[in-house]
C-alpha cells in the first residue's frame, strides 16, 4: 500500500470496524468521508448533498458535527500509528471512539462550496487524544472543534 | 391549533425556515424530529434506522449530536415563547440557530431501543439561549449535552 499519506485513514480500519454512518467503507449509505495525512496533519474534502441543510442555503450543523467527529477519529488514529512508528496502510489501524465533541459554529457554512475539513492532535496518551478540527468553506473557517477521542473501548467490541 | 402541548415544536416554524435536514417538515428526507412541551422540559423520541451505526450495534455519534442540536433549538424556541406569555402552537415560533454544541458520550448508545431526548433551558436572555440535553437508551442516559442557541441571524435570512 502506499505510504505517500494518500490513502485514506478510514480505508485502513479494520474490515468489522468500518461501518460508521458518517465515514465506513462498509456502510452502504451514509457519508464516507476520506480523510489524509498531509505532513502533520489531517485533511478531508466534502460536498454536502443539497438536503443537508439547517436554513435554506446554509449547511445543517449537524452534519458538520458529524464531519467533525469522523475527521477528528481518523486524526487520532494517524497520531497513534506515527507515535507507534507506522504509516497509515501499513497495517490495519487502531480505531478510535468519540468521548467528547465541543463544536463552535463560527458563521453560517455555506452550501455549495466543497468544505476543507482539517485536524491535527493537540495532546496524545494512552488513553486518549485531543483533536483539533476546522472546517472552511471558500478559504473561511466556519466552524472549530475540539474532541476528546479513545481507543476502542471493550464494551463495543464484538464478542 | 392545540394549547396542550402535544403540537411538535418545529412543526410551527415559519415555513421558510423549516427545511432542516434533522427536523425540517420542509426536507423531503432528513429526520424529521419531532420535539414536544411536557411541563417545562421538551421531550422527542427516535429510534435510528440500522444504518445509522458508528460500531455494528451502536449508535453513530454524529446522529446523536444532530438530534441533540434540532432539541435544543426546539428548547430554546418553546422557553423564548413561554417568556413571552405564549405556548407553542399560538402562532409562527421564533427559530434559533447552534453558536456552540457540547456533547458528552458517557456511554455507548445501544442500536434497537428507542432514544428519549430531553431537554430544557437553564439560561435565557434577548441574546441566547442555554440549554441542556440528555438522549437515553432504555432508561440509561449514554449522552448528555450542552447547547448554546442564538436568535437566527439576519445574515440567515432570506433577502
Amino acid at each position: 500500500m502506499s505510504t505517500s499519506g494518500r490513502v485514506a485513514i478510514q480505508d485502513v480500519y479494520p474490515d468489522d470496524l468500518a461501518h460508521c454512518f458518517g465515514c465506513g467503507r462498509n456502510n452502504a449509505s451514509g457519508h464516507h468521508l476520506k480523510s489524509f495525512v498531509e505532513g502533520d496533519e489531517v485533511v478531508a474534502h466534502f460536498i454536502p448533498a443539497g438536503n443537508q441543510v439547517a436554513i435554506p442555503g446554509f449547511v445543517y450543523g449537524g452534519l458538520l458535527a458529524s464531519l467533525v467527529d469522523c475527521h477528528a477519529m481518523a486524526t487520532a488514529t494517524f497520531a497513534t500509528e506515527l507515535a507507534a512508528g507506522r504509516r497509515i496502510g501499513e497495517g490495519p489501524a487502531p480505531r478510535f471512539v468519540t468521548a467528547a465533541l465541543r463544536v463552535d459554529y463560527l458563521k453560517p457554512t455555506p452550501l455549495g462550496p466543497e468544505l476543507e475539513i482539517r485536524g491535527r492532535v493537540t495532546e496524545r496518551s494512552e488513553k486518549k487524544a485531543i483533536v483539533a478540527v476546522t472546517i472552511s468553506a471558500a478559504g473561511t473557517i466556519t466552524v472549530r472543534a475540539e474532541i476528546v477521542a479513545v481507543p476502542l473501548p471493550k464494551s463495543m467490541e464484538r464478542s
